[in-house]
């Protein structure tokens, strides 16, 4: 089932860029943002757990303060979306427990023929030094965290929605902000979503990329 | 500039799944993996650094010796193409100013505009605990590959590509048998990707996911 065609998806994905100024006026539509968050919901992760929250912030006063934890960027305030990425704390055998549930619900099948699957996950996560490649439990939701978020910038490009990703922010503070830890997580990375200012002085600059000859190598 | 309808792109992300078994007959044309090869150097990465290499492993015989650190999953050899997404080791300040000099000659300007945006970079990689949200380089360079990983996932799945990400593999054996390191790489993750072979049996299984109520929360 293919929805665009090659020369699409590359005029989008060219199309996109870091968007450094948004226009605060332009909102995106209900139904596409809906489409976003349900994208979002989509994404891959390992073994499926999702191991992640996406908190949007709505709220101009909270935009304004995570703001000033942001470098002061203005796309905190002014895009017309703004997402936090967080990963859970600690992904534990009560999640592996629940995703389990929620897989036999699902398909109609007993838990008990999930029983091998479910080893395997608590097989990984009582034993974190194997995650992440041997980095870690923290890395590996981390890690989990940005598949989401390239499957957000992705799917923003296609639907012509602009973003930008943005790591420029201080972790503590949001979890502090938006009262994160003590639900079980931690602000991972951010994406802000809306429509380019037609001012935006760094839409029109030529994307920078290595060549497919320097950084895909055939072995 | 939209590409698809909200509509086309869920459907394609339905579709879409961590593909168990291949139909090893089946190539994907050339044209479609040029484009899936080229969406992955458009991957945003941060300050667009491209912390990565993408090595697709072509010989059939490199295919086995990697499947045998894989957990032996028949993806790994049967797959139309195997992608193994590798971070840099470290990104040096002469990796900074190659990089000040791809974005001086592709946009015309002099480097010397660029001091200020090169300053932030070297600030920065020389102090690496300020990078992954404090959790150091390596932990970055990994998260810029999921980056990746997610644009490739979203991409293929538009395109009407099966695919599937794997992270059970063994880095080490396969940083060993593509001689990563001594090219400054290590092996991060891997996604397969060609066509989901018709007996499958994970093929019609329904998709499991929270819904947008339990992780997408407004605040």
């Amino acid at each position: 089932m293919q929805s665009v065609s090659t020369s699409q998806l590359l005029d989008s994905l060219n199309w996109r860029y870091a968007v450094k100024k948004f226009d605060a006026s332009k909102k995106i539509p209900a139904d596409t943002w809906k489409a976003l968050e349900k994208a979002l919901t989509l994404s891959p992760s390992s073994y499926g757990l999702q191991p992640w929250r996406f908190v949007i912030v709505d709220n101009p006063q909270t935009r304004a303060a995570l703001r000033a934890h942001s470098w002061n960027q203005g796309q905190i305030t002014d895009a017309s979306q703004l997402v936090v990425f967080c990963r859970k704390l600690a992904v534990t055998p009560e999640d592996v427990q629940a995703y389990i549930d929620d897989i036999a619900k699902t398909r109609g099948i007993p838990a008990s023929a999930l029983d091998g699957y479910k080893g395997m996950m608590l097989g990984s996560i009582t034993n974190p030094q194997t995650l992440g490649g041997g980095t870690g439990m923290d890395s590996w939701t981390a890690r989990q965290c940005y598949i989401a978020l390239g499957v957000f910038l992705t799917s923003a490009a296609v639907l012509g929605v602009d973003a930008c990703p943005m790591e420029g922010f201080d972790p503590a503070k949001y979890d502090e902000i938006l009262g994160l830890k003590s639900q079980g997580y931690t602000a991972t990375v951010v994406a802000t979503a809306g429509y380019r200012a037609s001012d935006d002085p760094t839409a029109n600059m030529k994307k920078v990329r290595f060549s497919v000859d320097q950084i895909v190598k055939h072995v």
